[in-house]
């Protein structure tokens, strides 16, 4: 049977420390050559709708470890009206019920068969806290307790629960630009935490003997330069934005993500994305010597060294997501939801066939 | 709702002529600038059965004219057997009920729901036959009568199905090395087609007064040269492999299907693939000067001539498909699947979500 799951089944089912402990060895298995990537594409073209795009992004993946391979796939009418003064890109809910759409199908690398389709939502925000979260395991001080977090969004909660899974966590000061965001974040994070998430009215508030920033905003510029930097803190971002250059110039150990430095971008020649321009900051990346930076999964599989002492400075730039993150928390998923009889049952006959073209 | 399709459904409702309606559409508007084609990845790693391989393809494109995108992925166990002296790349039906797994994911470009999911078999057949058709209609000879078909298999029925709908058709010579498939072959169609299929005994006989000359094998091998060329045929290949350097360097006419010369290939370090050296003859194309030639939507859409007279030899390379063909073609299967109440319906939101990452 094929497995049609949802981001309730994800959100009851993986913790963060499943998600963590399938990521870290699959990346581990990525570094010794057992799995592949395949990067990100994004494909845009002209909306139906006055000022939109639509857009179709899709990445693979394939853990043999773990027998299953993953393809996500986004698909979405996207918009970039001015909020507060600044272009923004949003993703319009056009679907029925005003709902997005983000999927992941799981397929077994052993029969080829379609394991499960499920919403790639949470699974998305899980992956992506499980790398960060794994970059402050390898990089940050053991004796780290106090964490600055700068964002208050849906990332930004992936974010502190990966920290709080492999450092003993006291303390976490938040900052975003808007305050009821950062006091209702702090609210409802230090309650599902269990420690003190506190809002704070600044960067440097958040950051003031933090040994650890976590970057986790939509923001498309800088929101952490090099000043605000102490001898001994591990530092982290989602996007390539978020770091300036000089900070992760000043860094002295600096690990990347993923050696592709930036998605596939199918557009129409003369359309003009904004997305290609600023959206991510990827153009930023321009300036820092990507080829000579070592990458998380070299890192884990120690094929590089992590922090040497406790005055550097380490850096942890989460450049670009993988298909492959989806194949290892989505196997993980996978095993866990088959255990607990979850999802709607279809007969795998309708997702595969006797003629191969 | 999304609905859950299946390759009787596509026998059923999408004739060949219908394909190449919606193709010819399709690449008019790619060629114009209103589309976008991912180029094909095949991400491979060892399998987990003895000489086996896991590979992961996958291909995108967007139709906005149609209102859709297509995602679509092959999730295969390959091996490569020697067969009759020569190693063949099998796809091995490892799913249950021995089955394959090739699967299209079919998306509304104005809501980005998706619409539809089914199989790619017989989508896959009916795509390439559908190109092939169309470059015949644009470069064949307009009074051509007389077809030489050099294969016996799958793909060779779309290409008889293909070109007996852009010209009149008076007799097709059928050559294969196996004298029993081509007989079997020759026979079905004879009978499907209403016109003389004719199984013989050498390429020579078939291509003997030809003004059409078909390449439809799994030939590794060349199978046309240039010696075999008379003034005013066409020629047309699905494979790189199929049509000898010297023959394309003599033909008057070369049309390529697509600038992207071979696809991605996502390959751990040190995995040997035999696919990667010999299996397309993608490495053939490196003698040929890429870049100078046209593409088929290019030539559909007017921006490059075609045939000028009776004397030129013509040449189609189907070099390597499109995401894009699954979109176009797909999309018109799906509109004449929803008028006929086909497929099982699936509610949308299992496959759309209330947050978006």
């Amino acid at each position: 049977m094929t497995l049609i799951l949802s981001n309730d089944d994800v959100n009851d089912l993986l913790t963060m420390p499943d998600c963590i402990d399938a990521l870290e060895i699959a990346y581990r298995e990525l570094a010794l050559g057992n799995g592949a990537n395949r990067r990100r594409s994004d494909s845009v073209v002209q909306g139906s709708m006055q000022d939109t795009f639509y857009s179709l992004k899709s990445m693979d993946g394939i853990v043999p470890k773990f027998g299953v391979s993953a393809v996500r796939i986004n698909s979405d009418i996207v918009s970039w009206p001015v909020r507060d003064g600044t272009i923004r890109r949003e993703k319009v809910p056009a679907a029925p019920e005003k709902r997005w759409v983000g999927l992941v199908l799981l397929f077994s690398t052993e029969t080829g068969e379609p394991l499960a389709i499920f919403p790639d939502g949470y699974l998305q925000r899980l992956r992506v806290g499980a790398a960060n979260g794994l970059a402050a395991k390898y990089l940050a001080r053991k004796d780290a307790k106090n964490v600055a977090l700068l964002g208050s969004g849906w990332q930004a909660s992936g974010q502190v629960m990966a920290i709080t899974a492999v450092r003993d966590i006291e303390q976490i000061r938040c900052y975003s630009p808007n305050a009821e965001n950062r006091i209702r974040f702090s609210d409802q994070m230090s309650s599902t935490l269990g420690i003190d998430v506190i809002p704070v009215d600044s960067s440097e508030q958040a950051i003031d003997g933090a040994e650890i920033i976590l970057c986790a905003t939509n923001s498309i510029d800088n929101i952490l330069d090099d000043s605000l930097l102490e001898p001994g803190v591990h530092i982290s971002s989602i996007k390539p934005s978020e770091i300036s250059v000089p900070a992760i110039k000043k860094s002295d150990l600096v690990i990347l993500h993923t050696h592709d430095d930036k998605p596939m971008h199918i557009v129409p020649p003369g359309l003009e994305v904004p997305d290609q321009k600023q959206g991510m900051g990827w153009h930023m990346m321009d300036n820092i010597d990507f080829d000579d930076l070592s990458t998380l999964p070299e890192l884990i599989a120690g094929q590089v060294n992590g922090r040497n002492n406790d005055k550097e400075i380490s850096c942890f730039l989460n450049n670009l997501g993988m298909g492959y993150q989806f194949a290892a928390a989505g196997g993980a998923f996978y095993k866990k939801a088959k255990l607990a009889g979850r999802g709607h049952e279809l007969p795998t006959e309708w997702f595969t066939q006797d003629v191969h073209p």
